[in-house]
């Protein structure tokens, strides 16, 4: 079955690589990179790199490119004056804006790294493609559907029919929504700068033709992904808040500079925090760097994963319980599966084997299905209970491998949820001390010496290892 | 007293800062991203992290520039034809050029990481320069320093009389050891180039003046350091293979366009393998990734640091042994006064106190000449011996604080030997465990349960873990 990819564009699934050849295309509109990213970020660049994880599984070579904003990102409140959010922090620090710019670019990968997020193929940064997006400016000028005024380039949206297409407003509406800019020069204020001239004391600015400025902030992607991935590539991917202006935006340069431009649009949605969208302004925004200092970052991805990337995901102290219970869920069953694959008896048991196929089949549908991951990991969890039912009992050594490679192959190789463990050799050296311990234990209990005994589960748990005796022996966890 | 630093123009020791006042700027030559990052590019890369550290240590703020060298490091074999080596690896693996530059340049920051090199504060990239590298050579061509030929452009040697001053080369004889390129275009061959034309089937082009083409490898660093750190800059750095021609024709491209260059020169040493210079053709060449699937990446880092950054360092296993042994006293050091620092008496001790500070005086005389760190972390083992010693006894708490503070500054926050070790809480936990096994084996003993005790050393050797009944109770170490 091919994948069905819901089409923000033509609002309707479509069969996403019919006739595919080659690398798939796929853009990502990456972070402005002057501050910390925060859940919103996180839940966007979770949504896609599953997208992508989910195409690769089935055959594709996919080319990601995801861009860094690291320049001419106007600020609303600023739009009039042409200054940039990465200037103004810069100013505020009186450094080098370059120098705020890769100093959130190194923590933004750091921390998405975290989150088991894979880096793009290729990562174009806005200040990198000057020339190209000058030159996109220029067809833009030729073609008649910009104009210059003062030192600034804008696009004309009135002479671009396309214009309202994604979003699908309606653009005669569109100027009753838009404050009147009275410093401004643009003749229409449903126009959206394509170049901006640079004050006296803006330090990003590059020649132009129309003199010193830097570009627009919609103008850099509509350049880097047809340099990277070519006219008419196949998704152009972001976050929901991004479908207006500046995917339009991003439509309208491409496609009003006569080139084919994305197949397919894929939206992320939003989150919302204790049942309320997330803004600085109510006091619930969130950095990621606050919340790994908390919690796992992987609660996070598991969250996410928990619903649909065109769902809102509600991030909440009850949510993030179950996200824990669900991963820990996960990770029990993987360690347990890698414990017993040793020592196993050889052969295979079919009816498990036939449980494997039906969940990896499930699992399929749910992900060709417009990556419904809500349903993928539904049915994971469903595997995972029968199988641990199944471990109750003996099961032969090759259908616990073809169990632990399922698990693996579906539960981190797709939805990216269980990276291996760090430090493989100490979690070894560290299982085998444990069992030195409750090797101890038994002994005393053998010798009936139970005072002795329970000061070392007592110490064990002090250290924050819990110990449960059940029929099959003793098990331990991490209980913090 | 202030730094002295080895200046490779003047070829004498110059005091470093006389009167800085706010930043110290500092450029390196950082990699070309078509390939794995090898144990020469740590050597360099560590070198100079310890300089800027020891720079910061003294007080200043220092903007630590480095750049990628993602288009244009054309290959010697293939300088006539213009072909770089970017290039030619996408054309191997049929993939966009960025792609491969985007891959190698993550994998050379992660190695860096794993070495604890810090991140540069500002790491510009040459492709994403072409605007300012164009304005240089137009400036170059101004001043007929330069001319263009065939649609490249190359910068005339024999115009500008400061060529050589770095090297100390006669630039007359330079024609002798340069071999003549029948195929090129210049009109002599000491000439280089600042642009060269691209050829049909060269995918990382750029219009310019003079027809579609890509900057030269030289004309980049002249380009961003200037860019990024502004004219008469403190330090510009690099391996001693870069001095020239690399170096020699930056200083010709930036002071023939009338700019005030670099102040200070600094140039790293070269490495030995085994006692040979490492090299692809001797089969020596070792690459981080094969390091560090056999190594402790701080052992390089120790060995490196153990040289000085103007000698050559030597490889082999007797000196990767050598440095095992040496990281790991300053390991067990840090480590144990981080136990101690708990519940030690409050108080000072006299006399440790005055050791410390002499120990400091000394480390900070070493680092001042030149960065001597063979010199500073001697006397920063002799400061490590005296403590152990000390620690035989009662030592207050606040002596054995301040102990750990001077060991981590210097040797962490200095040489980057001794980073946080990773997972915290799961080393806190481990000890803990090891802990309640001690005293498992304790009662044994002190219920002459010899066989029991003697079982339970031997269930810890087999995992790898290392006791030692000494005067003051038991020690253990992880022995692999």
């Amino acid at each position: 079955m091919a994948i069905q990819i819901f089409d923000t564009l033509s609002r309707q699934k479509q069969s996403a690589f019919p006739g595919a050849q080659g690398r798939v295309g796929m853009y990502l509109c990456g972070p402005t990179v002057y501050g910390d990213a925060h859940l919103g970020n996180a839940k966007t660049a979770v949504a896609f790199d599953v997208v992508r994880r989910w195409i690769e599984y089935r055959g594709h070579r996919v080319r990601f490119v995801s861009n860094v904003t690291d320049v001419g990102h106007i600020t609303e409140d600023a739009l009039d004056e042409g200054r940039d959010r990465i200037a103004e922090r810069a100013a505020l620090e009186r450094v080098e804006p370059m120098e705020i710019a890769d100093r959130f670019f190194w923590k933004y990968f750091d921390e998405m790294g975290q989150l088991n997020v894979r880096r793009p193929d290729v990562t174009p940064r806005a200040s990198g493609h000057i020339p190209q997006q000058i030159e996109l400016v220029e067809e833009l000028l030729t073609r008649g559907l910009a104009y210059e005024a003062d030192g600034s380039v804008y696009f004309r949206v009135a002479a671009w029919p396309g214009y309202g297409k994604l979003s699908r407003r309606v653009i005669d509406e569109l100027a009753i929504g838009t404050r009147e800019l009275a410093k401004c020069s643009k003749s229409d204020p449903r126009d959206f700068a394509l170049w901006k001239r640079a004050e006296p004391s803006h330090v990003q600015r590059w020649k132009s033709p129309w003199g010193e400025g830097f570009p627009g902030w919609h103008l850099e992607c509509s350049a880097m992904s047809l340099q990277y991935l070519g006219e008419g590539f196949d998704i152009h991917a972001g976050g929901l808040d991004l479908q207006f202006p500046h995917h339009e935006a991003e439509i309208a340069q491409a496609e009003g500079a006569g080139r084919r431009f994305s197949r397919l649009w894929m939206h992320g949605n939003m989150l919302t925090v204790n049942g309320e969208k997330m803004s600085r302004s109510k006091g619930n925004f969130i950095t990621l760097e606050a919340f790994y200092a908390e919690h796992d970052p992987l609660l996070l991805r598991f969250l996410f994963v928990q619903s649909h990337y065109r769902a809102t995901a509600e991030v909440s102290e009850e949510t993030l319980r179950a996200a824990s219970s669900g991963l820990r869920r996960l990770r029990d069953l993987r360690r347990e599966l890698a414990r017993r694959a040793g020592g196993a008896p050889p052969g295979h048991a079919e009816a498990l084997e036939a449980r494997l196929a039906a969940g990896r089949t499930a699992f399929e549908a749910a992900m060709d299905d417009d990556f419904d991951t809500p349903a993928a990991l539904a049915s994971l969890f469903m595997l995972a209970r029968d199988l641990q039912a199944a471990l109750a009992g003996p099961v032969p050594e090759g259908t616990i491998r073809h169990a632990l490679e399922l698990v693996v192959s579906l539960g981190e190789g797709v939805l990216g949820l269980l990276p291996p463990e760090r430090d493989a050799p100490d979690a070894e050296r560290f299982d085998r001390v444990i069992g030195l311990l409750l090797a101890e234990r038994a002994q005393h209990r053998a010798g009936r010496d139970y005072a002795r005994a329970d000061a070392l589960r007592a110490g064990l748990a002090a250290a924050g290892i819990e110990i449960e005796d059940g029929p099959d022996g003793v098990r331990w966890t991490i209980s913090s």
